[in-house]
């Protein structure tokens, strides 16, 4: 049990989710592992709260709809399958252990920022999965 | 740039450092890195404070001494020359991140508990490492 046989890359689908997938590649080369994607929308409700004062449904069905292409380009890069694409509304550091757990994932691969600003939100990302997570974690440090 | 050519294992000397050990072997192989491994002591006065009403001095000594040992033994199981094992005084999290810079590691490895008591204090190092890394960090889950 020391190799590794299920990767789940986490993405954010920022222009730096391609440091991430090229990690992600080698590491399914070298381990001949199978690879699964997932990406977190979380709700603009969850985000700014339930307070907002207009109908954010036509946002948040958008922002769906890019996040569904970008992420299946992003798994096509990869060769990964449409059953092993996984898009979840919820925060991010719960739904990807959960999910982890779930797929019986054996390695996260998560991206950390060296930056501000966003960054220190990606942080806490990347700590919350560290902290929950059902399995090893590899932080890719991307756009440095 | 994609793969890791230096990986610099950060152990805590215990028994589950035996679980670093073998998944670093593992992806030593898959990359055909180079290993480096270090163990940090925290110096007695800056964990208790420097106000503790006795010399602490011999203790200390002794606790050098057994890492020392320790830390050549887990060397000497992952075939890492005496250059490349590093015990080091200091914060943990600084130490490592300080080193993985002056040995330009491209991936450093840690433990990550998942339980409690003594899993916190790891935690945060896992955390200080994370964020102040030059480069990726892989958290092993040990001791579940």
């Amino acid at each position: 049990m020391n190799e590794y046989t299920h990767i789940l890359v986490a993405v954010d689908l920022t222009e730096e989710s391609r440091v991430l997938a090229k990690k992600a590649c080698a590491l399914q080369k070298a381990y001949e592992a199978k690879l699964s994607c997932v990406h977190v929308i979380e709700p603009l409700s969850l985000t700014y709260g339930v307070d907002v004062p207009m109908d954010l449904s036509t946002v948040q069905e958008q922002i769906q709809e890019t996040a569904k292409i970008q992420l299946r380009e992003f798994a096509m890069e990869l060769e990964i399958v449409t059953t092993d694409q996984h898009l979840i509304f919820g925060r991010p550091e719960t739904e990807i252990d959960s999910l982890a757990n779930q797929i019986a994932a054996d390695l996260i691969v998560v991206g950390s920022h060296g930056r501000h600003g966003i960054a220190l939100l990606f942080r806490s990302t990347v700590n919350g999965v560290l902290h929950g997570a059902p399995c090893d974690v590899l932080a890719v440090r991307v756009g440095i």
